[in-house]
């Protein structure tokens, strides 16, 4: 499969007329984006396609014109040449940030060693790219984090959360936590929930007794805090969006999956704080800020981090609303890829999970937690989740997630791939890592 | 994709040296060759991976050049413009045989109406394909059925079993049972089991008296039972191999998942009668006889039935033996379709089902049965089942299934298409049905 069959398989899949050729400056520029569903495994993506536009229906997802499986496994701390067959989201970033695997709990470290593993964006950063993250979640969240931190534990967010990674605490002499480090590591862009510990005081260093908030200010960053002031914010330094203190709120709601099961339900619209933007208009404007200046081009990773977090609640209309907010997404995505032909777009789960859906005749002998959704097309959707017996603590699983691509190079993730191998196709395309040392390489 | 991108695709991903190019009246030859696993969702796959082969480890299956997911929902029997998202065996070999939808329980006929739907194998028969029928379940079970038989419920297999369907009954003037009407439209090669329900009597018509062994007879059918006849039968007259009094015994075999769960373990190979040939044996007999004769081409399904029969049974062992069995199938079909560049071979699950692949650090707490498997390499690799409360019954689910395919109009099989697409793909390749109704259609 060529380039060009892409592109022209991409053009006739629906994308509308032809645009107009890019400029020699635009398509000179090689961008990459990474789209993240957090637990958007098949039944998540069937679940969404079900509910909203029915059974035979398809999502802008469903037509990116490249499609694969990937496998997610993690490995053991003990002994990395064992597989850990269901790995958690902080080792499949890792995987996809850094092209190696790592024990589950850690953030792009290597497994017995506490090694930091180079990461695509601090490559592309040195090989001067512009970088920017996104999240629905807190910024140090595991998916988020791999890409701009290193540390053995993943929930070492703040400086006030450093127990379980104490030889990483400035007070050690260590590069700090997560959101210290991922400061320092200064991507362009940075947009997400977490202003909570953003607020935390580093106890040493060079910024000891400030915030973290403060040492980002002194890094140049502008500070944003709600989608009004995300809407306007130009291009010029580099730029934090905190846009809640912890996780985002979903964009739907419903009753939680219960035994036995509750009613029939349609989803619900939440209610949304009026400072938290969408994932669109946050994806809208690190494109527009990562684009606004000269250079080689972009990276960004952009992650719908509910659809994990939901799932682990067994909360279907939480999953279903975070997987719409991804599709929607993908295709404002697209749009900039097929005017920026230089642009290679990703979109895939970081591991599969708890919800399956079950045929409604058998529904009431399903051992675990249940809940009916009556869909678009006026059908009943019984969705079970049986890896836990409590609701609240629903578990990931090791079923291959969806891949899709579009773009340069996106023919290499067609078939069966591994989260490595999105990072080698990332790093051929920027030219950076392994395959392009000379362009500037991460530690160690 | 062009085809010869396809093929070429083939070869580089190591089907071994370059073969010489086959004959022109080979090369006229279409040939289409189904291999539906029963049950074969990505985590029945995923099992069998990291079971024989390791996380890191590559199936034949998953090195096939072309591969896509496949949606597999039913429609309701009162209203079928509204679907039933969880199919059983019957509607989704319905979907494949005849490009229709029909609801649950139904074998090629029309939900409301009984109304019969042409099938692929008659199509292709009438217009002079040589045909043939491959399971390791009884011929009569809902895969094999719906390519060569119409009635409205499933379990209608014999003369002695229609009392669910009593217009269709002989009796009432109708076309009988699934083996009555299998015979009557005489593939040239049937392997399987079932043999119980061959000894039965036709109660009425041409037939009456006789067993519906003595009307294959008639029919010209030579009868096999053994693995070792199976091994010499030339080609001639059309086959009946009839190797178990109903399904096939399961090659490998293990403990049952169960709560709570059992001890690891390693799954064992089983006790297998003597006569009962392997898939791979009956899928060589079928190519070799189908191949034999000059003529357009042939259609052919063969199924691993025993992949979903062990899931309804939490059987994790009986699965990944089964789903092995294929993958070596899979193997020699492709080496067939190398030689035979004519040929289309496209490997297919009818529906996923109940196996989740869980995190074994909270298997404990999981509400459905689990078992614990240690894999080639050493790890341990924990299935849960909780689709029912009672082992022995686990259900089917409703994400897409994994399709793989090779060869000619493959390529329409990328990306994310429904069993009704593969009845397309799989008459465009053959010129008959809808696409090519001078060559001949079937009922209605």
């Amino acid at each position: 499969v060529t380039v060009l069959a892409v592109w022209a398989l991409a053009v006739a899949a629906g994308c509308g007329p032809l645009r107009p050729p890019a400029t020699d400056a635009t398509a000179a520029k090689r961008n990459v984006i990474l789209l993240v569903g957090d637990g958007l495994g098949a039944t998540a993506l069937t679940m969404a396609r079900n509910y909203h536009l029915g059974a035979a229906g398809r999502l802008e997802i469903d037509r990116l014109p490249v499609t694969g499986s990937c496998t997610t496994w993690a490995v053991e701390e003990d002994d990395p040449t064992r597989p850990d067959y269901v790995t958690d989201s902080s080792s499949s970033a890792t995987a996809m940030a850094t092209g190696r695997k790592t024990s589950n709990r850690r953030v792009s470290t290597e497994p017995g060693t506490d090694a930091p593993l180079a990461t695509i964006l601090e490559q592309a950063r040195r090989a001067g790219y512009r970088t920017g993250l996104v999240s629905t979640a807190h910024l140090a969240d595991a998916t988020p984090a791999a890409f701009a931190a290193h540390v053995n534990y993943r929930w070492c967010f703040d400086p006030a959360m450093m127990a379980a990674c104490p030889t990483f605490a400035k007070m050690s002499g260590g590069p700090g936590s997560i959101v210290e480090q991922m400061i320092d590591v200064r991507p362009d862009v940075l947009l997400g929930g977490g202003a909570a510990s953003f607020a935390q005081r580093i106890p040493a260093g060079t910024h000891a007794g400030h915030t973290v908030l403060d040492a980002a200010a002194e890094a140049g960053y502008r500070v944003v805090t709600t989608a009004a002031e995300l809407a306007v914010v130009e291009a010029g330094s580099p730029v934090l969006g905190l846009f809640a203190a912890d996780n985002f709120t979903p964009a739907w709601e419903g009753e939680a999956a219960s035994f036995p099961p509750g009613r029939p339900q349609r989803c619900r619209a939440a209610q949304i704080p009026e400072a938290q933007p969408g994932l669109v208009p946050m994806l809208e404007a690190a494109l527009r800020l990562l684009d606004a200046e000269a250079g080689p081009g972009f990276f960004l990773m952009a992650e719908a981090a509910m659809i994990d977090k939901q799932a682990h609640a067994a909360d279907a209309c939480g999953q279903i609303g975070e997987t719409i907010e991804l599709d929607r997404a993908v295709a404002v995505a697209r749009r900039f890829a097929e005017l920026h032909p230089g642009t290679l777009l990703i979109v895939v789960g970081d591991h599969d999970h708890a919800p399956v859906i079950v045929d409604t005749r058998y529904a009431v002998v399903a051992p675990g937690v249940t809940t009916t959704l009556e869909t678009v097309e006026g059908a009943s959707m019984t969705i079970g989740y049986a890896t836990s017996t409590f609701t609240y603590k629903q578990q990931h699983s090791g079923a291959p997630v969806p891949v899709f691509s579009l773009g340069p190079d996106a023919e290499a993730l067609d078939g069966l791939v591994d989260h490595t191998d999105i990072y080698r196709v990332m790093a051929r395309r920027l030219g950076v890592g392994p395959a392009g040392r000379a362009a500037g390489d991460g530690p160690p």
